[in-house]
């Protein structure tokens, strides 16, 4: 099976012009099929404010009521992803940026109302998924980009948190590719100390991964992303990595590549 | 040659939210290939209110400047755009939501400052356009939902008008497909009398055409449209209809086609 690269950036990126742009570059360059799936960073807080329409975060989740899907709608898969595939065109990148509504690729089901409302936020359904669409495109020469929103099918677009596209996509897409599944941020890796870029733990396992659990050497942002990792592994994703946006995609060496989780 | 309706629907429909879900009605249940080029309509102009955005038109065309062309790729590409794709999936047609830099398909050139600067508007550059994807979308089985948006393959996003791109599109697919161009609004057709719907002019050719306009017989508004309409017969597209948004799709007779033009 040939290489996919499946490369999840994240906010911090998306806000740092300079750093965002470096990373596209390093991107398009990448020779190999690729998909990219984006967060919206604080754009859409920003814009948010200026509306009147207030930001509210449980356990990292955005609480999307009726005004919130609208503005995660236009941000995330108008206004970020549209500079991102314009830019990528404009580096030799042929993308094409979509939402999971786009060919159905990533049917959600409404989060049911427990202890909190959510709102509109979906809860991808994996099995539904179709990953023929995206095989079509990359076959083909384009580079799917991905904004974070999903839709119930019923005609409504759903917010869903981007690291979770992106396991779930890596994982759909392993019967088709030997995919490589890649979390970008602004750090060098997965930090035993997150003020330390010298800290990277270079090799996360499962025993690992309970034991720094149980020591509390992790902090809690990065946990749901290797709880991701672990899951695409064990569903047929061959390895995943947690590093800087620009070193995972054009110098992988045993120094550069991150923390890889496996 | 199969044939392919290429189909624009006008911002007054938009804007009509049953309007709308009828005509996407109409538009999922179309048994034909088909594309579908939308306007923004108002809503553009009201968020910017909201943003403190103004909306300066000069001859129908939105002048553009930096924010703005935030704006429209936010409404246009993003919340219009996907609200149209989930509502298409929700009436089972596979539709996937694209600008004019997605996939390259439409470049275009920033248009020269003259009297007037437009700012980020861009004018098609016809003979670079991508048809190879679309015709890849369309024969998988896929509608291509697009949004008036296009890129200068700089990195810039351009406003362009949708009236435009839909004739571009119907012109370059017709080497693939035998097309039928379709402008949908809120009218039975051309109208000889703009408050009688019972005058729609059913045929329109060059020398009609030029009649009524030395009559001065047409609204100022139509004139754009009627151009568009005869550029794209003389570059290959089969025919031109002009007319209600739901009986173009649906239910085509001699009385309800509304104005074809040939």
């Amino acid at each position: 099976m040939e290489d996919l690269f499946v490369i999840k950036v994240g906010g911090n990126v998306i806000d740092d012009a300079a750093f965002l742009a470096s990373f596209l570059s390093a991107f398009a360059a990448a020779p190999v099929k690729k998909v990219l799936i984006h967060g919206g960073g604080k754009i859409a807080s920003r814009l948010g404010d200026k509306l009147g329409i207030e930001s509210n975060y449980v356990n990292g989740r955005r609480i999307t009521d009726g005004d919130t899907i609208d503005l995660v709608t236009m941000v995330y898969g108008g206004l970020v992803n549209k500079k991102i595939v314009a830019a990528l065109q404009s580096k030799g990148c042929n993308a094409v940026g979509l939402t999971g509504a786009d060919a159905d690729i990533i049917p959600a089901i409404k989060r049911t109302v427990k202890e909190i409302d959510y709102g509109f936020v979906g809860d991808v359904q994996t099995g539904k998924m179709n990953p023929a669409f995206l095989t079509l495109l990359l076959n083909n020469g384009y580079s799917p980009v991905i904004a974070p929103l999903t839709h119930d099918g019923k005609g409504q677009m759903l917010n869903t948190n981007a690291d979770t596209i992106a396991s779930s996509l890596a994982i759909i897409l392993s019967n088709h590719f030997h995919v490589r599944l890649i979390y970008c941020f602004e750090k060098k890796g997965v930090l035993q100390d997150i003020n330390d870029e010298g800290s990277v733990i270079r090799l996360i396992t499962k025993d690992i991964y309970a034991h720094l659990k149980n020591e509390h050497k992790l902090f809690d942002g990065i946990l749901p992303k290797i709880d991701n990792a672990f899951a695409a592994i064990d569903s047929g994703v061959q390895e995943v990595l947690i590093g800087d946006a620009r070193d995972l995609l054009t110098n992988i060496t045993e120094d550069t590549r991150g923390t890889l989780i496996k």
